[in-house]
């Protein structure tokens, strides 16, 4: 290589360096309507990331996190998890013949969904038990790996993994750009998210904080080890099980945390309650026609105490319909 | 900048480039002696870093974990955090005067450990649970930032954070530098690592895998929300809990683990139990004069059937005394 080989070697790298510098001068926020909520989000991320200021905060301590259901992801007209629960007890049913005469499992099959929810909670959670437990931990993986190409959301017929919310999907890339570490603290089942929230979100499995059941280390017939998932709830990771759940997992105090229902207020409070320069985002479910409006009163995400104390304390209120210009992908 | 000096930016550029690649070309084991041991070690990850071989591991999936008490650092002449419990335990005598006419204190402030010590691992455990419950996760963390620096091990006189093994130290580095992700899988108390881990191997607070107590969301009497530590036991990260606790925390199988006691046995297991290249490696403790030489029949980190189990299946199996170069930094 001559020296002008290199000059024109520099030079190219130099305009690729440009380009790259356009680029992130571009809106890493696309799918957000300008406005205050935007506002607040860039502001506190330049905030935090301006070397020399008192509010800089290092690298290793940025961390965000994130609810999934109904923050990153739609959560009606039931949670995907009780979806899938459902799905699968379905596909489970020859194995299980007593299952035609006993409930909740006949009214299931009996496509009688009245019956079956009229027993609360109970109901759903035998059909979690008998979808979710008495396998390894490898053979449920594929159990969800296998459901989610095929299901489809009843309203929108599309797959669960496209109704992921594209202004969120931004927010978690714009923060990671920015040296975040971004996690989910879901109380949905961390394994049944860890099968693909790294390819729909970025987010690796060992981000992955949620609610779990007992899981046991047993030797197979043929010495082999596996891990047994165990008909026995372990810890459920809502309401103030999430800041429990975060300084056992992640051992630090989030500076950003976003979430949509009062299962998050204790996680905001927790990130909020340190000084420094912190976030607490809410994302309120206004828009019925691009995807679902409640709050108070609804069954699923009831956001009433989170939001009185988000208004309180000049938290950031996403109102989805007005802040956002795309809501799917 | 004129093309001329851009050239010679580029030069400079070329030359330091050259020097990073001398630099790793030198040793990156250093206190490890020649020999089969230190050849499996940078064997394998060789094997696993190679793109395009049958045996190359995307770096994403290069989990790496290592037991703490006896494989990264000492774990005589009892663990580190017995030792912490102990001497946190009479610092709070005077708000405790119960304690005076009280087992197991009454022996521990009589400085009659013998009798402390017979009444086994009860005696510790109350000990444990006074020094390490009943105030919030901060102020346990300060207790340990407090008591690591005037703390000295009774034999070398060293604080116990000098008494990392300098081997063990350049191997987490060795893997990092190749892409890995370290990982602490210890029965230690998690919260009781976090406040020091980082600074000691280069491992953020949540890569760290331990034990746990309950721990409770307050608010106080100001309306702010601590984390209290409960006197509960949630979890025994040891033997077969490990292997769980790897899938609870990171949700993937390692591929390269490091213990030195039965208590690490399933989790080395479970680390070769699966197709690809898979490491499993034990310190032997076989070093009276530099340190300690126990196996089969220490009170403290036995190593029995793992020694076995190794040398059948022919693990990496540390001799100490032989393969070890230097022990501490």
């Amino acid at each position: 290589m001559t020296l002008n080989d290199l000059s024109t070697a520099v030079l190219a790298a130099t305009l690729s360096l440009g380009a790259s510098f356009a680029q992130a001068q571009a809106d890493p926020l696309p799918s957000w309507n300008e406005g205050a909520t935007k506002k607040s989000i860039t502001d506190f991320v330049a905030r935090v990331t301006t070397e020399g200021t008192p509010d800089f905060v290092p690298p290793s301590e940025r961390i965000a996190t994130f609810d999934n259901d109904g923050t990153l992801w739609c959560e009606h007209p039931i949670y995907f998890q009780a979806a899938f629960a459902i799905d699968r007890a379905k596909q489970m049913a020859p194995q299980h013949p007593e299952w035609k005469t006993t409930q909740p499992f006949q009214s299931l099959l009996d496509g009688d969904m009245k019956t079956f929810f009229a027993g609360g909670v109970k109901g759903l959670l035998a059909v979690v038990a008998a979808s979710h437990t008495g396998m390894t931990t490898e053979e449920f993986s594929r159990s969800v790996n296998d459901w989610l190409p095929a299901a489809r959301h009843p309203r929108f017929d599309r797959p669960y993994t496209e109704l992921v919310y594209q202004p969120m999907l931004e927010l978690l890339a714009y923060l990671r750009s920015n040296g975040f570490k971004t996690y989910i603290v879901s109380a949905g089942g961390i394994e049944f998210m860890r099968p693909w929230v790294e390819k729909v979100y970025g987010i690796p499995p060992e981000q992955i904080v949620g609610s779990s059941g007992v899981v046991e280390f047993q030797l197979g017939a043929d010495g082999k080890p596996v891990l047994m998932k165990m008909p026995k709830i372990e810890f459920v990771d809502e309401g103030p099980g999430k800041p429990v759940a975060i300084n056992h997992f992640i051992g630090r105090r989030p500076i950003f945390a976003f979430g949509n229902s009062d299962g998050d207020l204790q996680m905001l409070q927790w990130t909020m309650a340190e000084t420094g320069a912190r976030f607490a985002g809410i994302v309120h479910h206004t828009d019925a026609e691009r995807e679902y409006a409640y709050d108070r009163e609804s069954h699923i995400g009831k956001l009433d105490k989170a939001l009185d104390e988000g208004k309180a304390k000049a938290w950031t209120i996403v109102d989805m319909k007005v802040d956002w210009k795309t809501v799917f992908p």
